[in-house]
C-alpha cells in the first residue's frame, strides 16, 4: 500500500511561484541546479516539516524541471511522499548503510544523484551554511562543475510573503496570542515556572480558532531573579509576589512562527521598569509607523532608537529582524546601518527586547508585516506591562 | 546588582573531574586549548543550558587553567553567570556589534581571547562540526597555531557516565515514563492528535516526583496513516477506533534525556503488527541481555537481529546509539560492525523503530546503561503494545 498525499497546505500554483522565483535566481547566477540542505527552505520549496533534518537530506532544484527532487535516508521517505506538494517519483530515498558511516554518507547520494542526471558539468549551487567543510570539499571534488555557495539565495526570497503565507503567519499569531492570555491566566504567586510553562505550551500545541499548532518553537520564560537573562526556558521555581516574568514565544503552523513577547509582574513592577516599558512602547509604535514600503531597515530602527532615547533608554542590540517559517530568516536586521529596503508583505520580528546590566530585563516585541502605510503588527493583544494581582 | 549564581545542578569536584578527562585527552593530542562550540559539550563541561547557540559562542579549556572560560553574546552573560560553576571573571561577553555584521563575528571575539592570553602559538583543537567553512578557515588565518579539528573528542569522553549522571538520567526517564502513561490516558477515539500531544507535552514540562522537565526534547506522534512515517510532530486529524499511534519523546532534565518510545493502538493492532511486536521485543530483552561490561556494539546489534529474524523480520536501520546530553551523542552505534567495546554507564537509546515499506511501522525503544550483568534500562513501563478501547 502507498502513503497517501496529506491535504496539502498550500496549493501546487504557490509552490510553482516560489519555484519560479528561485529559478529566475538561480539563472541570473548561472546555475543549473541548487541543493537546498536548510530544512525551513526546503518546507518553503516543498511543503515539508518532518524532522529528519539531523541526517544528511536536499532538495535539488534543477533549472530543467518543474518540480524539485528530494533525497533523503529511506525511513524518512514515507513523509515526504506524504507532506510535499510533488510526485512519487521526486523522492528517493538513501540506504541505511549510509547512516554512521565513516565513508559514505547521504552528502554522496545526493552526489550520485546529481552524476545519474548528467548535472554537474556547470555551476551546481550549494547551500553550504549548515555543512561540515568536509561535505562542502566533497561536493567539489567529485563533480567537474563549479560548486558556488548560495546559502542565503533562498532565504532573501523567502523574504517578501504571499498572501497565503501571511494568513498562515496570522493564523500562528493567534496561536501566539492564546498562549500569553494562558500566561495571564497561570501566572500567580505559589504557581511553579515549569507548572506555568506547561499550561503556555500546552496552549500553544492545541492552538488557536480549531487551528491547533503544528510544532513546538522557541520558548523562554525568564523570571526573577533571571530577568536580565534571555535564553533560559524556565526553572523549578516557585513565581512569588514581586516576580517579574519576561515570555517569548511563538504559536507555529505548517513552519510558519509569529513570535511575541510580553513582560508580566505580580503586585507592581518597579519604576525603573514601568518607565522602560513606556520607552519601548514608544518605540515600537514609531517603528510600525516607520515601517512603510520603500523605507530601509535602518530608517526602522532609527526610528525606534530615537523614541527611546527621549524616554532616557537605549537598546544595544538591533531591535528585530526578518521572521518566517523556523521563525528567524537570517537576512534582513532592524538596525541602523541596514539599507535593505522594506517592500509590501515583507514581515519582520520586532524584538525589543532590552537587557540592562545584570539586572534589568524587559521585553515586548511583535510580528509585522510592512505595508504602504506601515507596519501592520498580527497580535491583536494591548502593549501593557501586564500586572497581575499578587 | 549581580545575578545570583542558580542552585548547582553537579557539584564542582563533577565538574573537575570531567575536565580533568578532557585535558587528558588534551594532552594526548599535545593541545594547548580546545576550544567547544558544541552546545551539548559546553552544557557537560560547564552546567550552561541557554539557548544561546544560535549565535557564536565558544567555551575554551586550557590546559594551564582550572577552570574553562566562556566567550557569548554579552546580552547572554547573565545567564552563563547564573548557571555556569565557574567564577565570574570566566564569562566574557561580545558587543553587540559583532551581531549580522559581514566582517567580524563572535568567533573573532573567541580568537581575539586566544591571542590576548598568548594561546595560539601551539595546537589549537576545535570543535568544527556545527563551524561554516569560512569560520575554521579564520580560526587557521588568525591563529599562528596549528588548528586541529577535535569535533568528537569531547562526545567520546561524555560517552561513559558518573554515578551523578547517571541519577540525572533517571529522573529523565521518570518523566518520559510519566508522558507515556499520559498517552494512554488521553488517546482516545474522537481525540485531535494535536489535543493528545498537549496533555502528553504539558505532563513532559510538569515533570515527575516533584522533579519538572528542564527543556522540551524531539516529540514525535505517528499516528495511521502515517505510522511508516518515523519524524511527523503530530497533526490536525482526529484519532479513531482502529488508529495506531507511535510515540517517541523524552522528559529532559538539566540537559539530559532518556528518550522512550511505545506504540499504542485502539481497539486490536493488525497481526502484522502484533507479531512484529513479539518479535521486537524479543530482540529488545536479546539486546539487553548482551549489553555487558566488554562486549562490543555490534554484538549487542547481533543478538538484537538475531532474536527479531526468529520472528521473521529485520531492522534495516541500527537498533541504537548512545544517548545522554541533547539526545544522540554522535558517537558509538548499536550496529553490526560498530566494535566499540562497552564500558560500565555507557547509555544508548536502544531504539527498535522498525518501518517496512510505507504502510507498517512499530515502535518500542529503552534507555538503558552498561552494566556487568546487562542492559540496565531506565523505564519502568511493560513492554507492551498499549491497547486502548475503542
Amino acid at each position: 500500500m502507498t502513503i497517501p498525499k496529506a491535504a496539502q497546505v498550500f496549493p501546487r500554483s504557490e509552490y510553482l511561484r516560489r519555484l519560479s522565483s528561485v529559478k529566475s535566481e538561480m539563472e541570473r547566477r548561472e546555475i543549473e541546479a541548487l541543493v537546498l540542505t536548510v530544512p525551513a527552505n526546503i518546507t518553503y520549496l516543498s511543503g515539508y516539516t518532518s524532522k529528519s533534518g539531523y541526517v544528511p537530506q536536499g532538495l535539488v532544484v534543477s533549472i530543467d524541471d518543474e518540480e524539485p527532487t528530494f533525497i533523503t535516508r529511506l525511513m524518512d521517505a514515507p513523509a515526504a511522499l506524504h507532506q510535499m506538494f510533488v510526485d512519487r517519483s521526486r523522492v528517493i530515498g538513501y540506504p541505511e548503510a549510509l547512516i554512521a558511516n565513516p565513508d559514505r554518507d547521504g552528502y554522496d547520494a545526493i552526489i550520485d544523484f546529481l552524476l545519474d542526471k548528467g548535472i554537474g558539468r556547470k555551476n551546481i549551487g550549494l547551500e553550504t551554511k549548515f555543512l561540515p567543510a568536509v561535505t562542502v570539499e566533497k561536493f567539489r571534488s567529485r563533480l567537474d562543475a563549479k560548486v558556488v555557495d548560495c546559502t542565503n539565495a533562498v532565504t532573501w526570497i523567502r523574504g517578501v510573503k504571499s498572501d497565503l503565507e501571511i494568513a498562515m503567519m496570522r493564523e500562528a499569531a493567534a496561536i501566539s496570542d492564546a498562549g500569553m492570555l494562558k500566561a495571564k491566566e497561570v501566572i500567580r504567586p505559589g504557581v511553579r515556572e515549569a507548572d506555568a510553562s506547561a499550561e503556555i505550551i500546552a496552549t500553544l500545541v492545541r492552538g488557536a480558532n480549531g487551528r491547533p499548532g503544528t510544532d513546538l518553537a522557541g520558548f523562554f520564560l525568564c523570571a526573577t531573579p533571571r530577568t536580565s537573562t534571555c535564553h533560559i526556558r524556565w526553572t523549578e521555581d516557585v513565581l512569588q509576589e514581586g516576580s517579574q516574568i519576561n515570555l517569548e514565544f511563538s504559536g507555529v503552523r505548517h513552519g510558519y512562527t509569529s513570535p511575541l513577547m510580553r513582560t508580566m509582574s505580580i503586585g507592581k513592577p518597579s519604576d525603573q521598569v514601568r518607565r522602560l516599558h513606556e520607552g519601548e512602547v514608544a518605540g515600537l509604535e514609531a517603528a510600525l509607523d516607520a515601517a512603510k514600503t520603500g523605507t530601509t531597515c535602518s530608517d526602522v530602527a532609527a526610528a525606534f532608537n530615537a523614541a527611546l532615547k527621549k524616554h532616557g533608554f537605549v537598546k544595544e542590540s538591533r531591535c528585530g529582524y526578518a521572521v518566517g517559517i523556523d521563525w528567524t530568516e537570517p537576512t534582513a536586521s532592524l538596525k541602523e546601518g541596514d539599507m535593505t529596503v522594506l517592500k509590501p508583505n515583507m514581515t519582520f520580528h520586532l524584538m525589543l527586547g532590552n537587557w540592562i546590566g545584570e539586572d534589568v530585563g524587559y521585553v515586548i516585541s511583535e510580528t509585522f508585516r510592512v505595508t504602504d502605510a506601515g507596519g501592520e503588527s498580527f497580535t491583536k493583544l494591548p502593549r501593557e506591562l501586564f500586572e497581575i494581582s499578587a
